[in-house]
């Protein structure tokens, strides 16, 4: 049984975005796994890993940290179950949608998100979240917060790509989702957690095969519910 | 003999990024083509086609325009050469990268280079492209040329998937050179041979990554003079 240890809320959410790529990754392959939540601020609780971020992976003998490193860990000891990848040059452009959006989607999101991730955590997680985001955007949580709509905008605007693919080809990986479809749905599934707002526009293409990803594995990102806090 | 219809300017020099993405999957295949050159205003030229924009092919009874749908064609038509997408996830995530390339890096881009374009054409040619120039971009080529620092500086950021994907693999394909490969070199050899300044910088991961493209199929794109009109 592979553990899967991720950010939790007290509250029971789990939202974080890359831990979502991980999980979809696990349901592609059809591997048994439990999860253990992790708080933001306790990094003794994943110090087993010689690092300080999860998600992590504990598969036997194996643990991985990095969302990344996980999905091609899963693909090379789990070559029979279906591939996330199809194939090496499909694992090399998927390399580089997970660039995209690590460093264009999520830091154009994140503003927007964060003080409502804030207010679902208890005070000592909340506290050194803010601390993160706060020296990472320089600007106070409720600055983001007050300028969410144009995060929002920007977010739209960097998913361009993705929506000129998506008028042609019904998921990103093809016919079929792969990984790259789990990485690129990952911010919209975090906003969906924590977000007050719906994020796209409600005629957008890349709604519509949200809606298809969140029906996937029947209906499993869809069954974490939506957890914002309005206002 | 496949026949290649491309801009081409009365000087000789064959500068557009889209052809550019045709010539290296060409090579890539190791198919025999010529080039006929099209001026920019010359729509009867290329009436044939049905429609109104080069790169063109014509392969036998088969004529096909648009950059992308040549890739398609060429990797049908020809599935014994090399291949450009490396299977049915490849092709589908190139989509992706071709609008990533499309959507942000050109865009980005051409505001710098429009007017050094239009400094290698013919007055007639010069002139249709000025107009449709200042009408994407609702300011005159001379106001783009003098922001061209910001222009240059804002496709480097977009360039930053890219970036961090070539830290981690060789190629955008992977150990090897692939179609996504011939798309994101484009908008460089446009560049290199219509700008008058390099719009990388020194030490810049691209820039080694972009010297291999040039080295490929015996320096073929290298071949390619630079044709900067300075100041």
């Amino acid at each position: 049984m592979i553990i899967l240890y991720e950010l939790g809320a007290a509250g029971g959410a789990r939202y974080s975005a890359f831990s979502w790529r991980t999980r979809m990754a696990l349901m592609h392959k059809g591997l048994a796994f439990e999860t253990h939540p992790v708080r933001v601020a306790d990094k003794a609780a994943i110090a087993f890993s010689g690092q300080g971020k999860v998600p992590i992976i504990r598969d036997g003998a194996h643990v991985i940290s990095d969302s990344w490193n996980i999905a091609e860990h899963l693909e090379t000891a789990y070559p029979d179950a279906p591939s996330l990848f199809g194939g090496p040059s499909g694992l090399a452009l998927s390399r580089f949608v997970n660039a995209v959006a690590d460093r264009q989607l999520m830091p154009a999101l994140a503003p927007a998100c964060a003080l409502s991730v804030a207010r679902m955590l208890d005070a000592g997680d909340a506290a050194y979240l803010r601390a993160v985001f706060e020296k990472a955007f320089g600007r106070t949580l409720e600055e983001m917060h007050a300028g969410r709509e144009a995060s929002v905008k920007a977010f739209r605007r960097a998913l361009d790509p993705l929506r000129a693919t998506l008028r042609r080809q019904a998921f990103l990986g093809g016919a079929a989702p792969a990984y790259a479809d789990y990485v690129m749905m990952s911010p919209l599934q975090w906003a969906r957690i924590v977000h007050a707002e719906p994020v796209l526009e409600a005629d957008d293409t890349i709604g519509a095969w949200f809606e298809r990803m969140l029906d996937l594995f029947q209906g499993y990102a869809r069954a974490e519910p939506a957890r914002a806090v309005h206002g």
